[in-house]
């Protein structure tokens, strides 16, 4: 079922707008390429109603928010949600200062949201209106282990439930939960967590993923982590003793550019709760 | 012929203005290292004029483009144009929206451009003042097919004529004239469309080798796009089976990193009509 | 001595805010993850002083600095001078226009700065007020051959003792002196001038290892800059033929991940005096 969803962004090809960050934004355009979508990026306020009407759906990532660019994600948010595209947020950093915090929480509030993907701090922190988030990443006192499965996929349900999107959270152990059912995804592995941006990417190939597969958003959704885990676990087979990081960011995206829906179905790791 | 073009580049290690996006920029950077040029990278108002000064070239990129980088684009392209440098417009996306149509449109009229570099949507944006591009891939109705090669070559020598800047439009079929002349190009893979950023990464570096050939710009664009192509070909026969379009970027960039004359010479695959 | 150094890196996992140029800071950042720091990169001043007092250092690199992002640079330097932070000064470009020299005399002038690295044009521009720097790579004429070595050693521990900062001048030969001593470190490959950012990335691990490192900041500095130049090496032994600079990028940041302590004290090559 799974496997199915990346033959279909192949197809389609949708045209993703990233508003995203500056630090991994090449990665970005280019997993979008390798996954059979196609990247466009604009972020100023004069232009970005246009760009987003164009495609297909709108990543907003806060990675590296401004005055500026946060007045633009406003403004392309409300066309993307008023033309019912498919609009995610990636809260990068919610948490971790004031700003983040209160323009994801604004976005939250005042967008029609599909997808919100984070990590489980930046996820608490939308949900809560505050977090204990240290930099970008997961505080560790939040770290999801196999005792708090069933707990993370009721607050993602619950957080689905009021907030009307899909709620991705990602980590050790990864969740993609709409009101009703929670997948539960096993793919992955540590050593990701050595390359920035793998989950910036995930939320712009989720974007793709859900725009070309409109009539099962939280399996599209599901299906993005997953194909994302496991190019993690295809691209470390395929790395060399004198390999490292920065290699591995290659492997990865690499291994999603030669995905195919067969790869993903059966690779794919999970249950649904 | 086009081979000494890169000999000459290598010599002269012109140092390249770059105006550009953020999504490409480190790749061009990379790309002028590679074909023996210098990058420098510039966009605030109060210090581009000395920049450019500084520079024997200017790429202007607007591929993310925002209020305050177009007006610091206009202040160094009129430094660059006074001063006789080589000044290129990459219009990324004209047509798409208005801004980048206008921003395109404005630095046309106003500067002395020497040479403008797109694909053929936004070149025919350009030429017509409108235009159906797509996001900031050709549309797919304005492809140039073996059929159009005549019609798109004399299309190519008109808008020389009118702007006075060399006109190179790259796609399937690459073209690059002038009023007089236009060198059609097969060279290159389809699937250097699965990356980000070979546009801007030949825009740059047709800087430099025009920058370097001063007394020959027509054959050094010609020269530096069919080095991209090759490139791009070369690149794809280095290729493992599990490698991927993170892994192609990289091999292009290695290919022009290590492209000498005869290389370039033999390889370059071109009619001029 | 300077193996322990990274050891400590690995086990602390200093957190980095990172203020640096768009053209290499995805590079920025997986060298700071290779050897084991951790990046937080935002340029908001709105939010620079929070992320700044979570962070164990600040790395400001002024490469794409605009009227924006220098405000946020004075803003976060003050905290992370206040708080005793590692606080650390790329002054790229200095010398080239008056913008750069400017902002980067503001910045010694006004900061508690722990370290100031930079090519020997960019430092002497800060000690001068004044500079030669073409572009943002070192002047020829500045160039530090065999016979400069004691003079360059001395002008380093001077303009240490003038501004209470670490001084690290890397090129050909790379110095780290306070108004001691002066480590004179002979790792690195001259192929390392044709890829972009390996100053920046040498920058943002400086932070690092000198967060990691409070009670020996000069060794960790010396450190930082043997664990580059080595890993320059070793990326080197690792090309392949078809290989490039594109590649060569990913083989320096890939033996930066694989570096340990002992092959950092073998490999360093250096001398105090």
């Amino acid at each position: 079922m799974l496997g199915d969803c990346i033959t279909r962004v192949r197809e389609q090809a949708p045209l993703i707008h990233c508003m995203t960050n500056y630090v991994t934004v090449n990665d970005v355009a280019n997993v979008l390429l390798a996954c059979g979508g196609s990247p466009i990026m604009a972020d100023d306020a004069a232009e970005v109603a246009e760009i987003t009407s164009l495609a297909s759906g709108l990543c907003l990532n806060i990675g590296t928010l401004n005055s500026r660019t946060i007045q633009a994600m406003q403004t392309a948010g409300r066309t993307s949600s008023e033309l019912g595209h498919v609009t995610l947020l990636d809260p990068v950093g919610a948490g971790a200062t004031r700003l983040r915090t209160r323009t994801a929480t604004d976005l939250v509030e005042n967008l029609d949201l599909t997808v919100i993907r984070g990590n489980i701090s930046e996820v608490k922190t939308i949900a809560q209106g505050a977090g204990t988030t240290q930099g970008v990443d997961a505080d560790a006192a939040d770290a999801v282990g196999e005792g708090d499965v069933a707990a993370t996929a009721a607050f993602a349900k619950e957080l689905s439930a009021k907030t009307g999107a899909i709620i991705a959270i990602t980590g050790a152990i990864d969740f993609a939960a709409d009101a009703e059912r929670c997948f539960v995804i096993r793919n992955g592995r540590p050593e990701m967590g050595k390359i920035t941006g793998t989950g910036c990417q995930l939320s712009a190939m989720t974007c793709a993923f859900v725009a070309a597969n409109p009539e099962r958003r939280l399996e599209a959704t599901a299906a993005a982590v997953a194909c994302m885990g496991l190019a993690g676990q295809i691209g470390w087979a395929n790395m060399a003793p004198t390999d490292g990081n920065a290699t591995y960011r290659n492997r990865i995206i690499d291994a999603i550019f030669n995905m195919d829906a067969a790869t993903l179905e059966e690779g794919a790791s999970y249950e649904v709760i």
